[in-house]
């Protein structure tokens, strides 16, 4: 049922398990005439990779994109782009011990329950290596809907979490660290949290803020297709997210209507944005922001009770190399999704008027 | 683009202004054979229709319901099933100043901006009005679901909250009282909270949790149909929600995985449930639980300041029939769109084996 | 599985059975800004309408469209517009013959096992009936795609066949008459073919042929969507339809390469159209046309067999007010389906480069 | 706009230019639990590829296919199945011929107009070369569908028509002969035919009939996807088709109700098959026949008019590896098509009751 499908006119459909030959995608719909900039997807890519720094885990891949259909003499041509990613680093490690047992909060119970069976080996389609394919998509999305912009940031590891809204924040310097964090300090903070919670084989969860600037007016369709209706399905389809917030979120379900409504500049802009740059599912120009919560990743490092196929309470003990904290690297995941929805909207929005 | 349209084989198309004739929808992919209860159908339109108690909207409307095909002597055809309510409630009142002027927070820029003009009366397709086909459309899918349960309630207002998690209260306690908050002493409280906002004029918004038992393991649709996903998408398409958190939600984000795994029980029930009954995107058997945050209604009876089609900024005083706060008639439309879901996913379920 | 929705972004759902309250349907992506023109669609629904002649059944509906939504003040919204046409002549004559056995070359047999039951009253969701709502969104479409012009005409009834090339032809004689063929003399023959063959209580086939005039060059999507590809589903989903040809159809199925190659004038244009308008699966300017055969009514009112029920082959007669030919009427019907077409056509392409 | 998509549940999305380094496509909605035979797969692409005999193109592929994903141990997993298949024979020839000018009938004039440029070598996304990623997921629909069998044939070649009605022939022996037609003397004929043709440096069309057998009562979909409609919109987005046809086709036109009528057998069989195996867009578990019709390759190796991207009429000659005819070659294509629809409606009807 083409689950494997996303977005409307710029769709995406993916393919590929961690242990294939491959993983990849099609990207179905993005216009003709497009300078493509192969670096930048590599780039983004880079950014998601394991292995990249000392709070991801180890586990090495090159992650190098190759581009099969679709781009000729560097330029879109209308028709579908195909791409691969290979999988250079599938161990030929035994994974006996994971195909007769279930492990606590992953996919493994409901995935043989659901299908009858399961492809085992480092979780199968449920493994978040699948999130490769969105952000290549993502920064072909990206480069379509410039000079509209979006940029997430870590806001939040655990227990500690910036103070500043992100207008007083220097969100270029997110990327000067290892944790995205745009404030270095807390930076340093969160990193030491992280090596902190790693060296005990925990894991621990967090928020990424994501702002997108220069929208134009008018992106979002009522009444299912509204704006941030499908940025929070987005949001939600990537692995380990529980949550998602725009604008004044979860905290503007205490305000009054008095204080929450954004009053009007004479020139169409609002003097505040609790509105969260939509309104009515529709985009009204201002910043567009939302808060996306992830779990603590489930593979910790120390003892723990799995259970047997056979129905069986086990004690086992996790290995292998895992994010401690997938928030950093979710941050390119969480702005390809956002351009992928934009870059959607543009062209859904074209059909807006007779013109 | 259909964005008109909600869900991939249990689906509802759905028409309607709040100053039209008519709103309607059609309920297509809804298996033969299926008896329909029509009272019931009607018992949740008036759960959520206007004028029901003295903290919603005084405007009456009657809401009735007309099935026009696709049901024959009680039983679900497999044809579509077209339904109609009518508007009986359409003052003639002169709308002039919504025309020539933005109200702040609303949809009305927005919709100038993308359509080059708007229906201005009472919200046109922007209304709240429109998700009485939801209802209609969720009701059907109540009844197609059946076993599996969808129960909603206010979890606060403004400021209010429940401090009970959803299991230490008794759920079929919520519809004793107008606010539709299972425990009685807070339920005392909002309403009284409420009626002190009305009385400013002003409007608060609030959270609603829904709870969904008996779910098979095995709903959801891997990657980007992740039940959850899905159930987000759904709720963040209702009018006025800014959030959505299911399971450990935004509080996930701050534990360690040690203390948010769920671990197993040896029929394969999980003895605690951050998960939300929800993993890898696909139920676990488990209940699901999920909250919705709603943010305070922007009409308030109260002096404001709008943006005049010329640009000019002019102060004006809220007036007419509203909801000092939406949560309690949003309960059946949040029901509504969870039973959307979940009827989708039963149907998307069938197709995952060979069978 | 939404099986009653038809196009991509320029989309009509419909619902409704023969005996139902009222059939109707939601066009949805309309673009805004739209002039409508309410009289243009009656008209069309009259051109379909029973009743209108001596050689159609002479059943009486009123067939008047109402419109819900998505229109204010003669002009589209962008909303969705729902609309619906009363059913006035539901017959409650005893259908309990039909109920319990399978007319031939009905859709009786497959309803029943498919669907375990059917909606037996005149053939239910079967029914040509049906295609009122197709004529309705028809007509919306064909104000939208203005100047592109669609014009259908009777080339065939049962063996009787027009010589002449349409460009031979002076189309805008087809609706003179009441069998719609734009050659007078062969409309005589037609006409009086048809009496005869309804005196005899048969029935009999005919060929529509559809032709599109002021096409831009550019519509039809690769691969899957081609124009042709489109137009021959949207055909070939009406009653009756047995076959769909283009262009030389499968007279070019016996010719050779160089005479069938239609070679370019200078400025774009061919000399010869072989190609029906279309090459690659887009249009490239020169006019579309297309042929659509029907089969003959399986309705007779001659003694015929039927399978009961229960397994029996019992002899009955046809009784009731049934077309002795169905293609008169069937004409605006496919130019409906063939504007829808276009219409959708013209939106998918508004997404082809960056602009 | 997902253009590149087909079928609703079992859905292939492909990819690939004849010229570019893969071609491929990603199967999403394939069940899980299905074995699959990739010898099978092969064997259908041998049976597509270019250079199998002295009637086709003698251009050399080696037409291998990589599965990367979605198959675990020859067994399905309900994930998407990616693949691909590299073009090993590129020709680095020059192409600037056909850059600069539009050959007639093909699809270079309109992919220039509708893109503002095109990838000119070897036709891009308009190459034939496209469909392998039909045959292979076709292979893999074919499997799931077992027993209901899907087999095409050559039925005509230019004027060259067999007389017997399907039943009449052997159909096993289509693949006996090269031009894949059962009767083997009228294959030798068209052999022939085919060979003088080719000698002139001429192409010529043809006919393919497709049968498809062991169809269950019950497929397909009112309204808009009806069995046929969906079967002949997945014929006529195959290169160069240009008619479809099913039960008595055109010929049905000329009949009357009274002959044209199936009448049923006893066990709901049927003792003729006009209908052809589909009544009211819903199979009867009678045989489904049909015919596709094909122009003649628009390439021809004669002297020809081309238009230049200047606007002249220049004198060019064909010159390349080119089929005479398609229609041999196109008979499993034909296949794949069909089984690809009868999968998807097979998954489609598992909907169609409560259950």
């Amino acid at each position: 049922m083409a689950s494997n499908s996303f977005g409307n006119i710029f769709r995406l459909t993916s393919f590929g398990e961690s242990h294939g030959s491959a993983l990849g995608g099609i990207i179905d719909g993005c216009p003709a005439g497009l300078k493509i900039d192969e670096s930048l997807v590599q780039l983004e890519l880079d950014r998601r990779k394991p292995g990249q720094s000392k709070i991801t885990t180890q586990r090495k891949e090159a992650d190098k994109v190759v581009f099969h259909s679709g781009i000729f003499e560097g330029i879109t041509t209308g028709s579908p782009i195909g791409f691969s990613i290979e999988n250079t680093n599938q161990r030929s490690k035994d994974y006996s011990h994971i195909k007769d047992s279930y492990r606590p909060s992953h996919a493994d119970y409901v995935y043989d329950k659901k299908y009858g069976f399961r492809d085992y080996r480092g979780g199968g389609r449920s493994s978040a290596r699948e999130t490769v394919a969105r952000v290549v998509a993502g920064s072909i999305a990206k480069q379509f809907i410039s000079p509209v912009h979006v940029q997430a940031y870590v806001n939040q590891v655990g227990t500690m979490r910036l103070d500043q809204f992100y207008t007083e924040l220097d969100l270029s310097r997110a990327e000067e660290n290892i944790v995205r964090c745009p404030d270095p300090q807390m930076a340093e903070k969160m990193i030491d949290y992280i090596g902190q919670v790693k060296k005990k084989g925990d894991t621990v969860g967090g928020v990424i803020r994501c702002v997108i600037k220069h929208v134009p007016v008018g992106l979002g369709e009522p009444v299912f297709q509204k704006l941030h209706a499908n940025l929070g399905a987005a949001m939600l389809s990537i692995n380990a997210v529980k949550g998602f917030a725009y604008g004044s979120g979860f905290e503007g379900a205490a305000m009054f209507g008095s204080d929450h409504n954004d009053y009007f500049n004479s020139d169409g802009s609002t003097k505040t944005n609790y509105s969260g740059g939509i309104q009515g599912g529709i985009s009204n120009g201002m910043d567009i922001y939302f808060d996306v919560a992830f779990k603590p990743v489930a593979t910790i490092l120390q003892p723990y009770e799995t259970l047997t196929t056979e129905g069986a309470i086990e004690e086992t003990h996790g290995k292998g190399r895992h994010d401690p904290c997938v928030v950093p690297r979710a941050v390119p995941i969480v702005e390809a999704m956002a351009a992928l929805v934009i870059a959607d909207h543009i062209l859904l929005n074209r059909n807006t008027k007779i013109k």
